[in-house]
């Protein structure tokens, strides 16, 4: 099978997740996400308390070669068990999802275009940007309505981790991008050409189809 | 006839006109080209010397309102005397090209999303990003082996109307792009994408003209 991947990168709350959730629902069961979030590594022998202080916006928290092995794997035509995470504990859940090959495979994630293995298995590069300061907006709003965060917990993480990884890590991966789509899920002709692109590749893979079978 | 119109801006040697000759080159007959530079003000009555010294990248130097009709009349299904500019006198040329409408109409030039008119005609609002120096290093190649030019007169144009005219009215505009193609003409994938977006503007078209007909 021949399989396009698709990376969306893009700074906490810059409206990547609403982009990855119209394509999957507008191609479901067509397309495969995979969260790089779900490839954080698995910490089990370290105690709760020591696990809620790690760095989860630096690249040493996730467990990047899994994730580059599943992708290869996928591409070579074999299923994987992709992992999943429970933040409510911070720890890799014993849960895992079977996926076969599909034609489109998106990769998201905030540092999906910092790791240079994962990035070369990319046949697209997309970075969401969105303002700084509106991504500060929409996380608070995020974190205090739908976590039940304080207020002074949001600001104090967002400017000890969140904002220094970005300004490390995110923001310097844009230079790896094909594609910048600002503004993130609300940007309609964005997400419009983006579905387009994706409809033409299954759509190519359905007109093969038959002859390959 | 439903047509789309898509713009692409972006500074002085982004690499946006190697974009829009790739599109004119894979969709031949099929889409339209309108460049902003080709509705410079026409200075029938000034002499030569004075339009040699006008500032040819502000706003000012176009006649926005005669292309933002153009545009509309060819929405309206009505054809255009498309007008064409002599670089070497500075000045309108004699010569109109002659336009039917087509599904597709690409509209560039440095300033076409500074103009909330002209925006606003748009379906899909492209900005080719490159860097600065890159952008420099590329006129400067340009102006003196293509264009005969001294590289005193190449910089000296570049600091004092080039580049604060892009300080002052692209950079700003790019803030109106759904789509930012970085590196401009060498950018397979936004490419790729781009071309795929278009064919399937053109498919749509097909499907549905023998109904209309």
């Amino acid at each position: 099978m021949d399989i396009t991947i698709i990376g969306i990168a893009g700074g906490s709350a810059s409206g990547k997740t609403t982009v990855v959730k119209k394509l999957q629902e507008r191609f479901t069961g067509e397309i495969h996400v995979l969260g790089h979030d779900n490839y954080y590594k698995a910490h089990d022998n370290m105690p709760f308390s020591e696990r809620t202080l790690l760095n989860y916006d630096h690249p040493d928290a996730f467990e990047t070669e899994y994730m580059v092995r599943h992708i290869q794997e996928l591409k070579e035509g074999r299923s994987i068990e992709h992992p999943t995470y429970d933040y409510t504990v911070h720890n890799r859940a014993r849960e895992t999802v079977f996926m076969e090959p599909r034609p489109v495979i998106v990769v998201e994630g905030i540092l999906v275009l910092e790791d240079a293995a994962l990035r070369n298995l990319m046949d697209l590069r997309i970075f969401v940007d969105t303002d700084a300061e509106e991504r500060l907006a929409r996380r608070i709003l995020r974190d205090t309505k739908e976590r039940g965060r304080s207020l002074e917990s949001v600001l104090t993480q967002y400017t000890t981790t969140v904002k220094p990884m970005h300004e490390k890590f995110i923001e310097p991966s844009k230079k790896y991008a094909d594609l910048i789509i600002p503004r993130g899920g609300h940007n309609k002709p964005a997400l419009k050409m983006l579905e387009c692109y994706i409809e033409a590749l299954l759509a190519r893979r359905n007109e093969r189809e038959p002859e390959e079978g």
